[in-house]
């Protein structure tokens, strides 16, 4: 029998309403039904965006960054925190998967503190302020593994509540990648538009199905791995210094994809390693 | 040492953003942290009323009651499942309550059905269709327990959902009652803008400590309790014959006034009995 996987899974919001779901969710249900830990976090930025519009209210920009004031704020918990928490979690019980919607203020399950005024590059010398966007401080784990031992999959809504109470706007990417750190997760999962990560980005068959950092660093300077696709998996391998085992790079779902990329690595998807 | 009570708290959604919360989360605080079981109901309407308002949507009206569209339902995920829900945990957490927000699809923690159409008091001789309104079906009360166990306290956004995944839009004091049925609670606590049933409701002093059922009959013949009250203690009375304990019914808080309330039946409030 294979050793028990503990699995973070990011979503974006815009798989939420997407036919694709149902693949996925089933097989979130046979991952999660082996008694593999499996939590989910998703986003919601696209619908957020969407609703502000339709509010009529503007996107004010500091430094070419996004700035969060309390009516954004707002939006945020309607849209990720209500509408597209309920709606995925609906959609994963329909398919069997015991889906426990959370936000960052249940059981204060994403504990953040409010981002300090930061010099940011290429924004000048004086410190940006963003409003209302927090920095991940810490997780309830205990709440988290108690749900895992019942049998649950936590999705989380990426809303992070600090000691006062106040909310705080967090990016999703960020919410996953450190809470596969604080899991030690097996593999942190994170759903593309493409099939893993290609030698050629025209031929979904020239998958490359394993990268260790030593070969990452190789494939950027032969030029297999170019462009914006450089900073994201930079990205990715620098999760795996803060905890995580393994990321895990799967395309738009086929039926068992999922579960065969985390459960047999390199058979689907790209598995990125140290 | 008295023995730990069960209690299912239902609040208005006006109460979250008040400053009386302050006061009713200490007292929620010592409640809890005796080991004593307590949940908490929210609804939303006004809040949701008033973004619908905003959007431009129409409250389409059908036999006098109020329709739920799709539309009117992503409203009530907004602001109930997401807003609120995030807003009173959050606040509750700032006090060093330990709740846990949840909506309906949280663990299918609120079962629903869509109503079918009904024939109704007042509407015609046709069945009428609310559109997309919802009969509890059941409660996840193992996952309920299971927090009750781990020391939280679950906080419940009344949204139902099917077994297809279909959100249900349901009375939050329906919920809470059947709630407390569901529980075997020792009290149906229910927040006023009265502190309790009064003799005279010009005199918050008059206030009466305990109503057993032939008591408020005779209360009622002698017109002590009159008008919209008879109905609304009515539907109390009701909540007894399916499983709660007994009903409290208290006003705006005073600190400590909660406690007093549950733990020591007729001290604070009104508490109706069988």
């Amino acid at each position: 029998m294979a050793a028990l996987k503990t699995v973070v899974l990011k979503l974006g919001g815009e798989l939420v309403h997407s036919p694709e779901l149902d693949l996925l969710a089933d097989d979130l249900r046979s991952l999660a039904g082996g008694s593999n830990r499996v939590a989910l976090v998703h986003g919601g930025g696209p619908q957020a965006s969407a609703l502000q519009k339709t509010l009529g209210l503007e996107t004010k920009m500091i430094a070419g960054r996004r700035f969060t004031d309390a009516a954004t704020l707002d939006v945020m918990k309607y849209v990720v925190g209500g509408q597209l928490n309920f709606d995925l979690c609906a959609r994963l019980l329909s398919h069997g998967v015991r889906a426990v919607g959370l936000h960052g203020a249940s059981g204060h399950v994403i504990h953040a503190t409010k981002r300090p005024p930061k010099v940011m590059q290429g924004a000048g010398p004086d410190p940006v302020d963003l409003g209302l966007v927090g920095d991940v401080r810490s997780f309830n784990l205990s709440l988290l593994e108690d749900l895992f031992r019942l049998g649950y999959v936590p999705v989380l809504a990426c809303l992070g509540c600090d000691e006062k109470g106040q909310a705080l706007n967090i990016n999703g990417d960020t919410v996953a990648s450190q809470l596969a750190g604080a899991l030690r997760a097996d593999a942190l999962v994170l759903v593309t538009s493409t099939p893993g990560v290609l030698r050629d980005v025209k031929d979904p068959s020239s998958r490359i199905p394993r990268i260790c950092r030593p070969e990452f660093d190789r494939l950027c300077a032969d030029g297999t791995i170019s462009g914006g696709m450089i900073p994201k998996l930079q990205e990715s391998f620098d999760v795996l210094s803060h905890g995580a085992k393994s990321v895990v790079i799967v395309g738009k779902l086929a039926a068992g994809e999922l579960t065969r990329a985390v459960l047999e690595p390199g058979s689907a998807g790209t598995v990125l390693v140290p």
